[in-house]
């Protein structure tokens, strides 16, 4: 059971965002620009990072969210998601993801744990500033969202299809506040 | 020296909401709503919480910023953010805020770390689920801008004076994106 009266029925952020959408409605704008605007990471690059950062923080409403967009949007690539999951250094990806998820990695335990050889790495595996920025921003965000989720103890689905139909939701239309069209 | 090339001279998150304004916008968005919009706390309250929670993730660019915003938003009582950044518990504060900002220190935990009997404590001082929700957006919205003002490496100012303006213009004037008037 949540620990505030948000609407029942709705899962995750969405009851959250539903309660408050004073505030779920920038919640949900940043999410748009920075997970589908434009960005040198593809749309499932970016939603691989979300899950990623998330399965380390342990949050399972957003891991499988998200992970479940990303297998949408890496369509007959969709495996590497599982890969990455399981162990990252080991998956079919490029060296600069790799570098890129180090740094959500670090990000995972603080902010301050991002050093300038994360930062080097990533540029010798062709990242640029916008790379580097657009990681570090959807692993704080995610740092964000994980604990707005778990924080309220909102409602984690355990159905994996419940996941599947989201990931194709926010795979095909974005983030739309729920209620808006 | 910052990660990524952000303008220099602005400290912290301008810099960054400089370099990226897309999302800047809806960082600051949310700050203003989530901290000046409608709550049963007050705004010096949720200052208060902000800079409790960075100063529990060790960040001091938003830890000095927001505890100089609470000071002048309490104006005459101003001296009480220091007692809560030193010792919360034995803090001239209602027993309500102690109770929130102990769930504001389990969501540096983690999500998780947020437990009912946290959450019952809270309601027996007098907390309502708006209390609970803010409470714990204020902590997780900080998870993020701690981690993306750290993560990032951006300027952290020195001088005591910088962060005394900066809680003057966040007190008067809320949170307006850089190049807005």
């Amino acid at each position: 059971m949540a620990h505030i009266s948000a609407p029942e029925g709705a899962p995750g952020i969405r009851s959250l965002v539903m309660f408050r959408p004073e505030t779920g409605q920038h919640l949900y704008a940043l999410a748009q620009v920075l997970l589908r605007g434009e960005s040198p990471l593809s749309e499932a690059e970016r939603e691989l990072i979300a899950a990623y950062f998330s399965s380390r923080n342990d949050c399972i409403y957003c891991m499988c969210s998200h992970a479940a967009t990303a297998r949408y949007l890496f369509k007959d690539k969709k495996q590497v998601v599982d890969f990455v999951l399981d162990d990252y250094q080991s998956a079919p990806i490029s060296s600069k993801l790799k570098s890129l998820l180090n740094i959500a990695g670090k990000v995972q335990q603080s902010g301050k744990a991002v050093l300038p050889e994360d930062v080097t790495e990533a540029h010798s595996h062709g990242a640029n500033d916008r790379d580097i920025h657009d990681t570090v921003l959807i692993a704080a965000t995610f740092c964000m969202f994980n604990r707005y989720v778990d924080g309220l103890a909102s409602l984690t689905p355990t159905d994996p299809a419940a996941y599947e139909e989201m990931g194709k939701r926010l795979g095909e239309k974005g983030y739309i506040l729920p209620g808006k069209t």
